[in-house]
């Protein structure tokens, strides 16, 4: 994988991850998210743990991982020493904490598991106290810099460009399964390095679904699809879902798509700098309440890209976390009526300065095919 | 997806779980681990958690999981109530034990995060001891009974099957992820869910990384190329391996091959009831030594399969535990040598009353293309 980010980048994040780490008094941040860790020192590797210094010991972070990822981690990671260890990582953590003569060590409450808690705290007692923090680098991770922008905008385009594939793929009879394998393939064609979730195709009374993973169901020959899915490219996500019609499209299904897409629209408006999610979330629903289909919107209207598929912040009922720039979103409503079909629309849109912009070029008309 | 399993299956693990609960003195376990969730009552889904009395308080075992799960959890749990709630499930699932009067509560210390435990902690504080437990279900999850082995073979057989797409797809200027893209299609046109891991397609010098997921490089003219795949079909993982050269192998290449395949064959004539895991891993380790290969084997010899792809028992260095019949492991040793390349053979492996039955059916020979 090519290296998409400088060292000062790493430098830069690294720096303000410790500046908001002083006012809780803590000496080092253990980050065991490999999210988080990719974020601050570049490792994509799946196991390290990476020890961030907010008072100068050690001298500079630190990054451990095991022997299978020797080479990688040579190739990847910018801005930490790089520690092979022996043992499991997180032993040979312990003792550079001991060494180091840190007082109080902040760790990751929702990216730690009790064992690994406790395994810290009987190797630690009496020597370091263990401050539980949340969230402290995905605070930083929530409004992207310019080449993460960039890079998630390639990652858009190369999730969009599955839509024509999957037009293709799509025909009464087909399984489910094999229009997402077809994109998929697809997707490594265009150069991803796989799919950012299992890939969603849910048609006929299964679009009803919100989560109807693609099955071994065939293709019914009347009824809506709904198609959601997202590729992972140089580590960043994307993510988006149309809804289209095999046969033609009753009176009530047309109203359902006219009412999901108009409620999509009401939530893309409602983006820019200052709007809370929950305000961004109420648009949407009053829409759906409007047109009559308020009960069947039964989830959230979206959640932040990036690294990680879902991550902050979170567009749904009574949220109040304001909107910034850099932030970059989901906006995707649906209408879900058992046994009757479902539909969502799904864009990812970026916070601007002034307002917004929708990241995915993809109509939005209803498609009957 | 079809009803693999019965109630009668299910309640007898229930059963078995608790009758292990019960020297320990706890009223009920919390399972938070999904795979272990799906082996003790069905949902394949991806957010809920069981609580399993074992002292009659609640009557029965209670599934707890949110409206997105509704319908999924109404057609797959199987001896467990079902409850959809409004709350995070774990908050309802605490009020639940309140009202249970459970007094001690075990839970799953490597599959609960920190927070988790401190919010279990701080609710139920008073008023129930929180006993850590580890690895109640794996222990049943390690023997398969004769309906999971049903399915296990079948999982291995489709897995077998994309072999072939693999070497229709190999040729030099191939890129190594459009080779696991129609090995990923062909899964899906074979009835699978999914992978079982990110596919693994490591050629020529990339072929000495023993995680070498599939990437953009192209297929050189010349050396190994490693595969390393399985897929999920009914929830029940497969895992394997086969080294493929592309040109004329070198001498220094024929041996490496031959040596691995005699150190593969090796662990897998260990292979049997009363053997600890230790012994098979050390049988591939000491004929690797033999050829003077020792030292290019860098990881552990094998592991458990089932529904999830690693599980227990790990074999690897002086590891104790002994194998019993109904165990399904994987034998995989490998060699790689930096800049030269690498080879690793990969078979699963069932221990029967009387030794073993390799499941994978797929050649050992090496295949030049």
């Amino acid at each position: 994988m090519a290296d998409h980010h400088s060292l000062m980048e790493y430098a830069g994040r690294q720096k303000r991850l410790v500046a908001g780490l002083r006012p809780d008094g803590v000496d080092a941040l253990l980050i065991t998210h490999l999210p988080n860790v990719r974020y601050l020192c570049g490792f994509s590797g799946t196991a390290g743990v990476l020890l961030v210094p907010a008072s100068g010991r050690p001298a500079k972070p630190i990054f451990y991982t095991d022997g299978r990822y020797a080479q990688q981690a040579a190739n990847e990671v910018h801005g930490a020493k790089v520690v092979i260890t022996k043992k499991a990582p997180l032993n040979e953590t312990c003792e550079a904490i001991t060494r180091a003569k840190i007082k109080v060590l902040g760790f990751e409450t929702e990216h730690l598991s009790y064992s690994a808690y406790r395994l810290l705290s009987q190797t630690l007692r009496g020597k370091v106290r263990l401050k539980p923090m949340a969230g402290s680098v995905e605070l930083l991770r929530v409004n992207k810099d310019q080449g993460e922008i960039e890079q998630i905008r390639a990652s858009v385009l190369v999730a969009a460009s599955l839509f024509q594939t999957a037009l293709t793929a799509i025909r009464p009879g087909v399984t489910e399964s094999l229009v997402a394998g077809e994109m998929e393939l697809q997707a490594r064609r265009a150069g991803a390095e796989k799919m950012s979730f299992d890939t969603i195709v849910a048609a006929g009374a299964r679009s009803a679904l919100p989560h109807g993973r693609a099955s071994l169901q065939p293709i019914p020959g009347n009824g809506f699809i709904i198609l959601d899915w997202g590729v992972i490219l140089a580590g960043y996500c994307s993510d988006m879902t149309r809804t289209v019609h095999v046969g033609a499209a009753s009176a009530t299904h047309l109203r359902m798509y006219q009412a999901v897409r108009e409620a999509q629209w009401a939530s893309v408006e409602a983006v820019r700098p200052g709007a809370t999610t929950g305000e961004v979330d109420r648009a949407a629903r009053e829409m759906l309440k409007k047109s009559g289909f308020g009960t069947y919107f039964t989830h959230s209207t979206g959640h932040g890209v990036g690294l990680e598929v879902h991550e902050a912040p979170r567009l749904a009922k009574d949220q109040t976390q304001r909107l910034t720039p850099g932030m970059v979103v989901t906006i995707e409503p649906g209408v879900y009526i058992p046994d009757e079909g479902g539909v969502r629309i799904e864009d990812m849109v970026l916070v601007t300065e002034s307002g917004r912009e929708v990241l995915t070029p993809t109509t939005k008309d209803l498609i009957t095919l």
